[in-house]
C-alpha cells in the first residue's frame, strides 16, 4: 500500500484520478487538494463520489503533502507544477497531468506555452508518460510528464508507421475530434452548452500547443517530421478520435498496414487493434483506459488513414497517469484499470 | 466461485449484466446466449468489451445452460422468460430482467401485458427484486423478477412516505424522464437519433405498463393507492429522474420529510440521501448502482416533491440484478458493484 | 414601416428578436443596443446573422433610441427595464422580455424578485403579454410585460380547464422540462456543456420565480388557485415541455377534455391542438412560434394530464414579443411569424 | 406562380424542400408524393408542418404529377429517379436530390453506385447543381442533379484553390464531420440514438460514394486530381463541417489564401467568407442556406487548411435544390431562402 495525494482534485483530470485511485487495491488516499474549493466535501465537488469519498478537499500545504505521500498527482493549470515540484522534495514520485514536464528542454516549453520554464533542471529527471513509447524509462522515473489528450491518440495512431519506416515523416495530417470535457471545468462561451451543442468547429489552429509535443515525440522516432494538427470540438462530453493521414513510402497493402500496429502493440494491455471490418469509435472506450486503433489504405490516393479513439479523461489523462504510477511503483500495469467502458 | 450465464446478452440490459459480471470476483461466465447474433464474438456485439470478453455468443440451448450454470440472468422480450424458466429446472437460480415474474398473480400480468401467463405456478416462488423493499425474501428466492427501470426510481422516491404514513396514497403524481437506452437496442423512429435529439415528449400515457408494478408494490405498502404515471423521453443515453408529487396528510417540515428517507434507507448501500442543498441529477449516478434521492416541501402548496435519480441500465436493470444475485447467493451485497459513476 | 430598436441585443432573447425583425416586412431596424459587446458587429455576436445584420451593436443612449424608435424591445436582466422605460418617454411602445412589467402590483414583483419596484406608476399601463389571454388589452397597451418562458407553456396548458371550470384550481402540478438556452448566455456550471449534457435535474424548487406569474395569471381566471411548479433542465438547446396534472371537478371523457382546448383556442393562429393520437414534442416547434397542446384523461386515477410544447426562445420569448408588437401596431398578428419550425 | 411537386416528400430531404416551398412567394404546391406514407396528412409525417401543410401525401402517379407541375423535386433512393424522369415528359423541369443525375457519364455512376444507369441519354441534359460552379448551365438546364451533402461543403472549400492554381491537385485530404440527419430517416444501428450519441467515428472509408462526385467536379477544374475523403458521424442532427488539407504550389501568405475565396465568391449570395479571426461553425448555418468558409496557412507545415460549414439538409440538399429552381425558373436566386439560421 502506498499513500497518494492529488493536487488539483477539483478539476476534471484530478477528479478522474481520484475516481481511479478509489478502486486501486494498492493505494491509500492521503490528501485531496483543491484550492478553489478547499473545505468542501469532495463529494460536493464530484457528486458521483457521494458516499465514496466524502472527505473535504484541502488547501495546498506542499510540505504536508510531501511528508504524507509516496506519489503525488498534479492536475493544475500549466506553469504551476514547475514551481510546486521542487517543494515536494526528492523522495516523492510525481505525475504531472499538465504540460510542464512534457518537454525535454525548457526552450521548447517556452515556445509553445509562452512562459519561461523555471525548473529546467528537473526536466532531465522527467519522462514523457506514454507507456507505449517510453515504458522502460517510466519505470525508473521520479517525475513523469503525462501526455496531452490529443497527443495520446495521435501518437498511438502515427508512431508505428514512422517506427517501421512505412510512412513518410513529411506531410502528416492529424485531424482530431474531441469531446468538450477536454476544455476543462472552467466556464466559457466555448464550453457553454447552448453554443457547443449541435455544433462542430475547429479551434486553436494552426499552432495548437499540443503540436509541440507531437513534433518532439515523433521527432524522436523519425527525422525531419512535418505535420499539421487541427483539433475540433464536437458535442459530446468525453472522447477523442484522431484521424491521421500518412503518405506511405511505397505502395502498401491493407495487411502490411495492419502489421505495423500488431508489431508495435503486441502485448500492449491498453491498445486494441481493430481489423479491416471495424473502425474505432470513442463510445467503445468510454470510461476505460483503452485506445482503439485501426488503419485503412485508400486504394485511389494511396494514402494511409490511421484512426485512434480514446476517452480523453482516461487514456488521454487520468488513466494514463495511473498506468504510469503502476509502472513507477512496480505494480502490475493494469492494476485498477481493468474495468471495461460503458456501452451504450 | 459460481457459474453464471446470461440469456439475451446482445441487448443493452443483458450486455450490462455481462459487463458487471466480468468485474465480479465470485463469478465465472458460463454461457452468453444471444440468439439474434449467435456466432458473433461478444466484443463485436459490445465493442467496449473487446479484449475483455471475446468469446462468441451462442444460440439458446436451455438444457446446456441449465447444466452448466448456478445462476442464469434472462434479458428477453416480455413473454419469453415464462416459457424458458421451466426448462432450466429447479436447481438454477433465475433473475429475470423482463416483466414475466414481477407480478404476484397472472391476472395482473395479463392485464398489463395483454398476453396469458403460462407459468403462473412459478409466480409463488418469485420475488419482486427491489432489495430496499424485499431484501429478506430475495435472499431466499430461487426466481427474482427484476423491477422495471421506472419503478425502481419511482418506488424508491415514494415508498418511505407511504410506509410511515406521511403522505396520502391518493393523487400521487409520478413524472419520469428517461434516457433513450431504456427503449432498448431495437431501432424505431422513437429511438432514431435525428428525431429524439433536441426533443422531449411524453409517451405511453396514460397506461404505461410500469403502472401495474407501481400499483402492486405501493399497494402492498398502503391501502387504496391511486397514482398517475407519465414517462418522458429526453435526449440522453442513460438515466432516469423521477419527480414525484405527494399530498402530505398533515403539514410537514423539510426535516420531517427528509427523516422519512433516512429512516427507511439508513444502511442501504446504494441509496444516497441528498440534503436540502442538493437535488438529484442523473449524471451523478452514470454507470453506478446508486440511486440518489431528495425531497422538498413546497411551502405554498404544501405538497411534497420527492426525487430519485438512477442509471436506468444499472440500478434500473443490470445493477439491481447483480445486487439480487449477491443476496441470493450469500455474497456481500455490494460485491462487484462498488465502482462510482463517471463524472462528467 | 416602423422603426424598431432592441436593447439587450447580445443575449439570446434579444438576438432572437432581431432575427425575427429582419424578416418582418413592416419593420426597419433602428438601434441594436448591446452594452457588454458594444462596438462589435452584430454578426460577431450572432454568427448566424453574418451578411444579414453586420451593423455594430451600440452602447445605450436612451434618448437617441427613444427619438429614433416607434417600438423598443427590452431584453435585459430583471430590474433594469423599470429604470429604463421612464427614460424612453410616453410615445414609444415598449415590449419588455424581462419580469419588470409582468405583475399588476409592485408588491408581487418584490416578493418574487427580492427588489423594490421603482416604476410602480407604470404598472397600470402595462399588460401581461400573452395574446391568448389578453389580446384586446395588448392591442391598446403602450407597455407589454412579455411572459416568462415557463408560464407561456404552463398557462396555455392550464387556462382552458380553469376557464371552463372543468378542473379544480387546487392541487395543480406543473412539471416543466426546459432546454438550456432558457438559462441565458451567461456562463455557469449549470450551463457548462460537460455538466448538463447527459444529465437531467430539477432546480429552483420550490419557489422558482415564474411561480409568481403563474399564480397571478391563473388567479385571474379562477379563485383560490394552488399550484406546485417544478422546472427541470434537460440536455437540449431549445424547447420547453410543460406536463400539467389537474384534478377534474367531475369525471370527464377524453372528448370533453379536448373540447376545453378547442373552445378556447379556436382561431388562435399559434396554438395547435393535437388529437388523441399525438402528443406534443418540442422538436415540432423548433424555431417557430407555435405552441402544441394535448390532453389525456387517465382512466385509473381520473386526472387530466395536459401538455404544452414550445420553443422557449420563440413562443416563450421573442416570438410572443413580436406577436405582441403586431397587435400593438395593428399589423396582422402572424406577420413575420409564419415560418414553420425545423424538423428534424 | 409555378406549380411544384415533391416526390419523396416523407424523407428528410423532401420534407425540407416542402418547408422551403411553403415560404416561397412564387410557388404553389401541387403534389406531395410519399409512397410509404401515402394517405397520411403531411403534418403527421412532419409534425412541424401541422397547421401549415395538412394535405395528405399521395401515392405516386407520374402522369398526374407531370400534368400538374412545372417543376418536380425528386428525393428518392438512388436508382429510382432515372426510371421516373422519363415518365415526367420533356416539359417538366426536374431537380433530383439523389445521385442519378450527378455524373456526366453512366459509367462513373455505375462505378460508384454499383448499378447500371438506365437513362444515360438524359445525362447530357443534366447539370450538376452547384450554382457556385455551374450557375450559367443551371439556368438553362431542364434536369439538375443536386449535389451530395458532403460534396457541397468540400467543393466550396477546395475549388478556389484549384481554380487559381494556388494548391496542388495531388494529395488533397478532405476530413468531413456530419450530423446524423444526413443518413436519412431510415432506422439502423448507425442512427440509433443510444449508439450515436456521445460517439464519433469514421464510416464508409475508403471509397465513400461521394468521392466520385468530388473527383469528377474537381477534375473539371484541375488535371490529375488525387484526393482522400473520410466522412465521420458526430452526435448532432444537422450540419457538415469539411476540413480540407491542401499543398500549396509555393509558399503562400494568409492574405493570398483568403484572396482565393474572395475572388471566387465575391457576389455569391450564400457563401460567407470568414476572416482570420473566425472559423466556421455549423451552428451559424443551422436552418439557413449559407455556407461559411475560411482558410488558414499553417506556418510550420506550409499547408493550407480550408474549412466549409453548412446545414446538410439546406445548402447540402433542399436549400441548394430551391436555389437551383430559382435559377432554372428565372426568379431572383435568393427567393425563399433569405431566412438566417437559428442561433443558438
Amino acid at each position: 500500500m502506498i499513500n497518494v495525494s492529488v493536487i488539483g482534485a477539483s478539476g476534471y483530470g484530478g477528479g478522474e484520478v481520484v475516481r481511479l485511485l478509489v478502486g486501486h487495491p494498492e493505494v491509500r488516499l492521503a490528501h485531496l487538494v483543491g484550492d478553489t474549493r478547499a473545505g468542501e466535501p469532495f463529494s460536493d465537488v464530484f457528486p458521483n463520489m457521494r458516499g465514496v469519498v466524502d472527505a473535504r478537499t484541502e488547501p495546498l500545504d506542499a510540505a504536508r503533502v510531501a511528508a504524507d505521500s509516496d506519489v503525488v498527482f498534479l492536475a493544475l493549470p500549466n506553469g504551476m507544477a514547475m514551481s510546486l515540484v521542487p517543494q515536494l522534495g526528492e523522495r516523492v514520485k510525481v505525475i504531472d497531468l499538465g504540460a510542464d514536464f512534457r518537454f525535454r528542454r525548457g526552450a521548447a516549453y517556452e515556445r509553445w506555452y509562452k512562459m519561461p520554464h523555471t525548473a529546467e533542471g528537473l526536466l532531465g529527471q522527467a519522462v514523457y508518460g506514454l507507456p507505449e513509447l517510453h515504458r522502460a524509462d517510466i519505470r525508473r522515473a521520479r517525475i513523469v510528464g503525462n501526455p496531452g489528450c490529443y497527443p495520446v491518440a495521435a501518437l498511438l495512431a502515427v508512431a508505428p508507421f514512422l517506427a517501421n519506416g512505412l510512412a513518410s515523416p513529411r506531410g502528416i495530417v492529424i485531424d482530431a475530434k474531441s469531446g468538450v470535457s477536454g476544455a476543462g471545468r472552467g466556464t466559457s462561451s466555448r464550453t457553454h452548452f447552448s453554443e457547443v451543442n449541435e455544433n462542430v468547429f475547429a479551434y486553436g489552429t494552426p499552432g495548437h500547443r499540443h503540436t509541440g509535443e507531437l513534433e518532439e515525440e515523433l521527432g524522436a522516432i523519425a527525422a525531419d517530421v512535418n505535420l499539421t494538427f487541427t483539433p475540433h470540438l464536437i458535442p459530446m462530453t468525453r472522447g477523442i478520435l484522431a484521424t491521421v493521414y500518412l503518405h506511405p513510402v511505397h505502395q502498401v497493402t491493407q495487411a502490411e498496414a495492419e502489421a505495423a500496429f500488431s508489431e508495435m502493440y503486441a502485448g500492449e494491455p491498453f491498445v486494441r487493434i481493430l481489423d479491416g471490418e471495424h473502425l474505432p469509435q470513442t463510445k467503445a472506450t468510454l470510461g476505460s483506459n483503452f485506445c482503439d486503433v485501426a488503419v485503412r489504405v485508400d486504394p485511389r490516393s494511396g494514402m494511409l488513414i490511421a484512426f485512434a479513439a480514446i476517452d480523453n479523461l482516461m487514456k488521454g489523462a487520468a488513466g494514463s497517469a495511473v498506468q504510469n504510477m503502476n509502472l513507477m511503483c512496480g505494480f502490475p500495469e493494469e492494476t485498477g484499470l481493468r474495468a471495461p467502458g460503458l456501452f451504450p
